[in-house]
């Protein structure tokens, strides 16, 4: 199934498209908040236990510095989709978190997807699993 | 196996690092060079016919205005990886690419890695196919 | 006569004033809404077909990544003149599409006007048609 | 036949590229140097007379702010193409000329084609008169 | 006397301000509404004849591609003071108007200021007058 | 006369141009070299000086966040012309010094020309000497 | 304690974020508007002063061209924390004060925080009464 | 004593500033390569014992992305200094880790400094050892 996560829970409304479309598929799913900064043991532990948990996808979500997304990537080998979110102090539109979540260093990627997007982000984890 | 392909010929040595990269990692791949728009029917038939022929995941380089990754996702229902290549008339050292090929609309997405980083987008895909 | 397409419904009130300016002018003209990623095909189809059908010129207006009015102009040798739109997700207030429009590969040009310009569009569109 | 222009000599080995492509299209065409700042008068007169002249279409490139593809859009019917070029003081990779050229107020259209790409606005330009 | 221009009456709102500052400080003034690309002949005829008519500093706010301060510019050897507008198609908050107004070509300099800031164009112009 | 200052010495090959123009056009001028963040008394000094040592107009130089015009203008009631000069680390080719120069407070106005510009800042000075 | 500046008193609702967070962690703190540009002389003296009247960390926030936390940074060798603000006609968010303030020259250094992130600054300052 | 971190061998030249700051200034410090992403543990140990270890101040310089000062920051109570760094596919010349490196959530702040400004850092961390 599909992991989903975002920093925070006023990530909810953008992040629940994912969801949506997700049940609309058929394809089950499980949503935690949880922040890289704030809370970054447990994104190391839910990251390095998803595949175990049987987790094939996981979806992040976040926005500003936006780190979330790499985060998770850097303690799964799973694939790793990324939500840009534009918050009340985004810069430009969301650009700020767009970037964080694309320019991945070598090694470590993360699959960015349009800027509050989730739903994109469901749709591409249906194409993962159906590969 | 994966298919790389890219707008241009000029685009090659960028996208080379994704052949390098799943090589490296044992992922039978192939490369082809055709455009968005001056090969539209060929990038039509070749995303219709890529699952049929054994493809699992695409990887699209493009530069400018990066149609090709998007053009892609829009004939096929496998993962598509966009790899925003800089050029010598690039805006903001791609930014155009980058955002031509993360802001999808709604129910195509495409996975954006980052500028120039083809690595990442092989990398991306052996995740994927491991998934 | 001139060929106002758009990606989406929801585009409809920006590019309604391309159709006013042209009636206005008495130019005769036809509206579609056709997604260069949702319904290739049909765009494909209206652009091979757009000279035969007595098209002159064609209006394409797209947000986002905005690659309708580059797949019209890649199937076509009809002018054809971009609209970047804005939506809810633009970047930088629709630089986003405004890129994905102007930067266009050689030998496939698209002419981009402003953004939200749809009106412009339709002035361009008859300079041309009186060139 | 067609017209092209640009703002100073220094835009020359960018423009030729124009030229060229409408030598090889068979299409006739003159250059011009004239700066919309420096020699008002003389781009206001070559854009009244342009129509007359015979001209069809005229190409106008510029860099940074840009203004002479506007200004002869203000003087002539004629459908105007503008090239965004890059010059050593560029912002961002040519997007003040890319700004200046496409955010045309109401009822001026130009015809904005990519950075630095005048065989792109020739190629526009070929489309135009075969229209 | 210093002259007060801008693009279009939908400019007023914002252009008054630097009316309004001037009268306060005691400065005469008047106030035009002309555009660069649907009046040039107007534009040109009132730079030129500014200083004759006992202007000593020119005014002129405009949005978008913003050409008027640079063109009044062109017509006359009065310091102008340009003030980038934003309007509702303003890319990143009025950047376009803002490269438009500063990245003049050599030779024909325009005193840019802040975005909307007409109160400032005022100081700057009672700066000039007492310098 | 005019007053020439700048924030380093390495801005001096850029803003060398100012002194050539004012020295070809006749004008009197001075060349200093004073940072507004490392020698902010010096700064404050030369420019609350600066009317009774006879200057009738400044021009500033500074890269990056270029502090120095505004300061100069802060401490002065002549007009102040701002330069944004580019360095290794200039953010979108000088974006940051053009933003930081022309985005001035209310009633705190400084002239900003284009990036790297200093002819430009002379020819402007001596419209103002002349206005 | 900490001293909380800010250049206008619009900018209050902002910074009075930082207060409240350093309030709740018990550490005392002033806050005191005063301009860069408006106010420089109270400015110098306030930064002067600082280490002697026994604050160890000033906070400055600051909008559009924001030189405030520059300026105090230049007078004292406390370490500055700088908050970019948005106003509205801010630059893409609010950019223009994000670069302002974290662009600074070599040997004046400002701690940049998030745009409007005025809480995040009280942190970082706790952080550092506590290094 | 100052720990000074970077995400890569390559980024060695320029954080090398830092340390010869440092040096000059006779603080004591350490420098380590380590990365967010491809070494997540070492980070996260490396932040959490650096207070034990007797660090003051970590300076964490990183490009692209930029996530390792956040995930430092996220794993100690100690000021952390960012600072962001160029590398040959930086969008904007450095914006995407300025962006990130500062845009930070509520309550793990970042120290953000200019692009490529190591010495800055070295600098800032001098002040706050002798706040």
């Amino acid at each position: 199934h599909v992991g989903i996560v975002m920093g925070s829970k006023s990530d909810m409304p953008a992040m629940e498209k994912a969801a949506a479309e997700l049940s609309e598929r058929g394809i089950l799913h499980e949503v935690r908040v949880m922040s890289a900064h704030r809370d970054p043991e447990m994104v190391a532990e839910y990251a390095k236990n998803a595949r175990m948990r049987g987790l094939r996808v996981i979806i992040a979500g976040a926005g500003l510095s936006a780190a979330l997304p790499g985060v998770v990537a850097a303690h799964t080998d799973l694939p790793v989709i990324g939500v840009p979110l534009t918050s009340k102090t985004s810069i430009a539109g969301g650009l700020d978190a767009l970037l964080s979540i694309s320019q991945m260093p070598p090694g470590v990627p993360v699959a960015c997807v349009g800027v509050d997007n989730a739903r994109n982000a469901a749709v591409l984890a249906a194409r993962i699993l159906n590969a």
